[in-house]
């Protein structure tokens, strides 16, 4: 599919139902923006994010890579039909501990079946904290629950 | 080094500093054994850890799936010496959707300056949920705040 | 699926084909044992496999990882309908000169759409030499030539 | 460390050592320039390089994805101090054939113990074939047999 621009009612109501859904509040994780195959996701930090040693846990890191790579990718798939995350990868490049995560993801390849995404997470003054991939695969009839009918792009 | 019993105090003290942890209180996480290379870690799940499509988002399953292979290697390092995931890989093999998940972690390998861990996860019946690996690499000056001094083994 | 037999004539001719085929040629690799689940896999090492610092490639030791989590799932598919590889993920846990690899294949799930396998590679003294895991996806009509019609279980 | 310019007689000299290494050989495999921080390498592609199904093998895309990443991050590491490959991660997105594989290595990020190294491979048309990432560790005393005492960068 070529590059296409998104419908602002579908951002809106995307960015509402998955900014209220219960992990993303759990988290502290928003999203930000959602463009044709790209995303960007922040993440405040608070002390509730910490394993033992006082640094942000490497699964909250990877829950934004997650989420990131699959949101840069989702829009791609036709209305009605929705991707599932099949498998993550994650390095870890440097420790965070406060102020917030900035996550860019983009979506490298939307293929019939099967999405490739990659996020690269910042911390909020530049410096890189995250380098990771999901790989998605295209699922009939996963809809946004309360947006079923709203078309991605138009 | 070859297998060793760890020392009971050893496994109270981390189990009690980790499982009090935020990251883990936040997700309900909790070590529930430790031996000479593997862990056993629960998650209680709730509506908390469900994404929008109502399943637990794959972040929370990459959590528990981090800090069972982190666990199951850390007590092989010497004392005041620490460990720090370098990388995590996760494959989702079927959705989750409430009771628990149980984790297995295990270490693969426990090298000079890097180590391999695995956790295989399951839901409170028994079914294969996700499977994944962590690379983890041994730093200095890293230890349990509190229990600086308990040796891991007897 | 339950664990079946294979069939012998079956795994005859996979072996045969697959040893004979160009890249297990060039790689001296070679499929020793197929069983329902589980494969195990050699590599005769040579001058032909080092890296400019006299270690065998990452490379090779990446081939036969694929190959042995391959063909572990491989006979699990329905005749007529084949699997390909969507991912892998290799850790190399020592260096490699000489001597043999030793791969052990296994497949942790055959699901509808998706298969996840697993390869744990030694050398020829039992030590572990790499670890890894192969994500593949079911498709339809690829069928190994000239073996159309050999059901792979009796 | 800042961006540099390679030293173009240790860029010359690590073509021709790499290319003539026994591995780079088997796979017809070549550096085809070397930059501060990236790489681009090709792989002429025959029959040699086909599976079964008549299609270039995994590892044969994995072996470039390998080494596009570590020789795009190599020239960084201090002269005597050399890097080893930890782990790579492979996604396959189209397969290939005939003709070549084209392979843009990029250093993401060269830390002190640890390096991230990613490859885009693409075929001859330049349509992407596998995407992957390659960890890589710092290591005392490897040197390219040799040219010991190459300075990298000038």
């Amino acid at each position: 599919m070529s590059e296409l621009e998104l419908n602002p009612r579908y951002i809106e109501a995307v960015t509402r139902v998955v900014n209220e859904s219960p992990y993303f509040a759990l988290l502290s994780m928003e999203i930000k923006e959602l463009k044709w195959g790209t995303s960007l996701l922040e993440v405040q930090l608070g002390e509730k994010h910490l394993q033992p040693f006082g640094f942000v846990h490497g699964g909250a890191i990877a829950s934004v890579m997650d989420a990131a790579a699959f949101w840069a990718a989702f829009p791609q798939v036709e209305k009605g039909i929705g991707l599932t995350t099949v498998e993550i990868k994650v390095n870890y490049l440097a420790p965070a501990q406060k102020g917030k995560l900035v996550a860019l993801g983009r979506c490298i390849k939307m293929g019939k079946t099967l999405a490739l995404g990659e996020t690269i997470i910042k911390n909020g003054e530049g410096g890189l904290i995250a380098h990771g991939t999901a790989t998605m695969m295209v699922v009939p009839d996963l809809r946004i629950p309360g947006y079923e009918d709203l078309p991605p792009s138009r």
